[in-house]
């Protein structure tokens, strides 16, 4: 498949519903995706299958907090400057490139940096979702060793970290991100064809775009996309309250959602940062990290990211179930509700009443 | 000549008044440098006259707040790790050790790095002195550019920064190593000899041998060192306050002498920002920055350094003339009072009253 100019609406609906609010802003990726195509052409998409054993790929993302990235388009240099250092260090280029989380931005932006190096895109990304920190990756849960990372800002600063481990990883390229101004582009878990087997969640390109897809050309927008996702609905509401503060590199902060209609009376309060981590109704957990909660637009089924999040907005919060992956001990431990300072157990969305 | 570890103890003290209250910790440096001398051997001090053209310098040096790397040793890792990826980088190894700061720990424990590597020391280095910021180095003064950094911390990690100048240098490397609990291990312009020519500072550790070994088997030690540096005597006093605190990397604060004996009614006060900048009088400047001001006991002459100011300690606060490099429109651009953030012309400290 060819992904040309008119694929990127649907993909940044997908990305943005998948995204469970963050990921970088999805207007921006779009934007830079279109123009990168307008320019260079459509991006091929291949899939691991289409590349040799030892083919280089470049997962790439950009790191900050969404509120900042909003503001700053990426230049063409950060991935031509960050896929030289990668050919520097390995001794050769890299021969696709990968979305490091499909989430968000960072789902469609990934268009734009293939486009802008020339090469495929890879059907598939290190999440199957968003997430707020870099360690929080398959890579990382698959085992392969978070020892290289290789960032990229817009006034073309190049840093390699060779950090020991992935919670360095994070804390060494949050602090660069901060330096950066709060934006920087990143390529983590360079790896081959080979490494990436099992080790990257495969179609989540093609899955954001039918994502993106299903809410098109129907009567029932909510509803499309609820089966499209195997979404459960936590409730249908106005935002009555929103708190967020940017520090660190994230945002952090809640949203609190009251019923209308059928689900009167009943408050559902979001915990979030940079994603949605947490659902809570009257205190018991409704769904929580790494399960995916997104909030979308009650009439139109389109998402709602965090930095869009507004007073009296009438939306609808989703809920379903993340890669078997983030349910393994290992995913868990990395991303699972204690990864993000909450003592509370991880329950199986579809098991939650 | 071969530095032995008997002469560790003359270095640290001339490092310790080279470094006019910064440069790191001279014990620690100290400690490290005979430890490894005591493993490894002494280690050769050369010229850059013995080393061909393309020989690759390593210039090293500590970054960090005085008050933390005062509490964390340097591992034999950290060196190893920096010559590594330097090697990996050049596609050759390092053929000799330079400090990058002669003054404090940082002159010292090169000594260290340089007997781990089984390399000689050049007799050199890039500032004369100390300065907080890794940018105020003689290379940048000579226009090299600021195109590489290496960083390794205790924890092992590796961080290599291809800044776009000598500020984002300085921006990047201060935020990975506050990230790094303060303290790291830095490879600053790594550069050939036939680069290091009008680049670098020659003969300062020789130098700073001779500085520590003027106050030995004298009856006036305070004499004999300042007639050594060519110093002014600026007051001989009691500390009665003393105010610093650690903030993003760095040790601020201010200091204030006042006058006993013949200078009895005079009071001194000193800016900080890790070493000593401006020296105050009754609202007039007596010593600014670049030129050097250092704090020593008044009876042995041993320079008293930021972190070890304790209020009641008979001080004597000595002036003296930076390196003719600092004075020209480049250097004070680079580390004259403007580039402190102070409001103040830079006049040179034999023009003061």
């Amino acid at each position: 498949m060819l992904i040309k100019e008119d694929d990127i609406p649907a993909l940044a609906r997908g990305c943005a519903v998948l995204g469970t609010g963050g990921g970088g802003d999805v207007r921006t990726g779009s934007l830079a995706a279109r123009r990168a195509i307008q320019a260079h052409g459509g991006v091929p998409l291949i899939t691991l299958a289409d590349l040799p054993e030892d083919a280089l790929i470049l997962p790439l993302s950009g790191i900050g907090a969404p509120t900042v990235s909003h503001e700053m388009i990426h230049s063409e240099d950060e991935p031509k400057r960050i896929a030289e250092e990668a050919e520097r260090i390995f001794g050769r280029a890299p021969a696709a490139v990968m979305s490091s989380e499909i989430g968000g931005g960072n789902g469609v932006a990934p268009v734009a940096w293939a486009a802008q190096l020339g090469l495929p895109l890879l059907d598939a990304d290190g999440m199957g979702r968003a997430f707020p920190e870099v360690q929080m990756v398959s890579m990382y849960v698959a085992g392969l060793p978070a020892d290289l990372v290789i960032m990229s800002d817009v006034a073309g600063n190049v840093v390699t970290i060779r950090p020991v481990d992935g919670l360095w990883s994070e804390r060494l390229a949050r602090a660069v991100c901060v330096a950066a101004g709060s934006s920087a582009l990143m390529a983590d878990y360079v790896l081959t064809a080979a490494q990436a087997r099992g080790a990257v969640i495969e179609g989540t390109v093609t899955r954001a775009i039918a994502v993106g897809r299903s809410t098109e050309q129907t009567a029932d927008p909510l509803g499309a996309l609820q089966d499209e996702l195997g979404a459960r609905r936590l409730i249908t509401g106005k935002l009555t309250d929103v708190e967020r503060r940017t520090s660190g590199g994230f945002v952090r902060g809640s949203a609190v959602i009251e019923g209308t209609g059928a689900d009167r009376g009943r408050t559902l309060t979001l915990e979030l940062q940079n994603e949605n981590l947490v659902a809570l109704e009257d205190g018991r957990v409704r769904a929580i990290v790494p399960d995916l909660i997104t909030v979308v637009d009650t009439e139109t089924a389109i998402a709602v990211q965090t930095e869009s999040l507004r007073y009296g907005q009438r939306v609808t919060v989703l809920a379903w179930a993340c890669d078997p992956l983030w349910r393994t001990v290992k995913g868990l431990e990395t991303a699972g509700p204690a990864a993000f300072g909450y003592d509370l157990d991880y329950v199986p969305v579809e098991e939650l009443a």
